[in-house]
């Protein structure tokens, strides 16, 4: 289980995203052993490509018989290293923040939030969800109490540049960038973007194509 | 400008997302021409990439010049399919609806929410931005005058199927899915998954095995 690969494709680690939501859903159902094609058919893929995503991360299964869904999720789980818990904060109250922050992986506390902060005066000092908005300036002295790993920027698109900055002053070096405005940041720093966008283009120009 | 592509893998979408976002904000600057390597570096790529991308929409620019803003800008819309309204219904009232509904191109009608619908019978006639939230079961009734095309579901995970066949019912052939429930559907319907946990794993995941 060990020859784990350093550069996983990004349609693959999607697809892992998914592999784990429905092993735990089955894990929930009481269901102890899958094989790949019916993982597959819950994932709205296949079995051939459920055996090529999970060989990125090692050997899994057993030949035959299928996987251990508990034993498959912990395994995916460890490989991503979300088996651990991820300290994040949080930077611009809004709507999106508050969505986030009743995400269930947020709330089973993968991704815990230590601290929300914002850029804008007038709303440091409110309360998103019994949390207090802090002033982003006082994030750094902050740090050895937070201990920051992750940001997660829901602010809007203007000073996303001073934000980051803020967050790397702090020591965190694992960002998710919600706006679209793209940020360099330093080499081991991480940087994902995310964007929905795309997917609404990709439905007009799909709608568009086979129109008759 | 007429050999484009039926298939255009995700990832150059994604991209074309980030192109026409730079390329609307240097014309709001008033900058008319830009080379392949410029516009590849304000999207954090090059210029072989940008090339390589817009080929599958067609022959754009000027050998030696570069791309006129305004003209890729609109090509790209054009061969998107989103130089025109789209219209949409949001089904699930809540802080992602709500994010969703401020968000610029929901505002500028590139995909204009005509409709607002929950399940849940404690939400329905509740406002939202000023509008009113209608039951999912009156969506058949209302298929002539909002005329939907695309339905974007915010709701819980629970009874998306559900919410999927009264989508089908009133017309709508583009689903944008911001739960993880997958769902089925007919040949000629597209369903797009937004999913951000993808992007904090590959930060996890990258976090990880560079920690030295």
């Amino acid at each position: 289980m060990n020859f784990k690969s350093n550069h996983i494709p990004r349609a693959t680690l999607e697809r892992m995203a998914v592999y784990l939501e429905v092993l735990n859903s089955l894990s929930r159902d009481g269901v102890t052993l899958i094989s790949s094609e019916e993982l597959g058919t819950f994932c709205n893929t296949n079995g051939a490509q459920v055996r090529k995503d999970l060989a990125y991360f090692g050997e899994f299964g057993v030949r035959g018989l299928g996987y251990y869904v508990e034993e498959l999720s912990h395994a995916i789980a460890s490989s991503l290293g979300i088996n651990r818990e991820w300290r994040a904060v949080l930077v611009g109250m809004g709507h999106m923040a508050r969505s986030l922050l009743m995400h269930r992986e947020m709330r089973m506390h993968t991704y815990r939030i230590v601290g929300v902060f914002d850029i804008d005066p007038t709303r440091v000092g409110q309360e998103i969800l019994g949390i207090k908005v802090l002033n982003i300036q006082e994030l750094k002295g902050l740090e050895s109490q937070l201990k920051p790993e992750i940001g997660i920027i829901t602010s809007r698109p203007d000073h996303v540049q001073y934000i980051v900055n803020r967050l790397l002053d702090a020591g965190v070096r694992g960002i998710l960038n919600f706006t679209p405005t793209r940020v360099p940041v330093p080499e081991g720093v991480f940087v994902e973007y995310v964007d929905y966008l795309h997917h609404l283009y990709a439905l007009s120009f799909n709608l568009s194509s086979h129109q008759s």
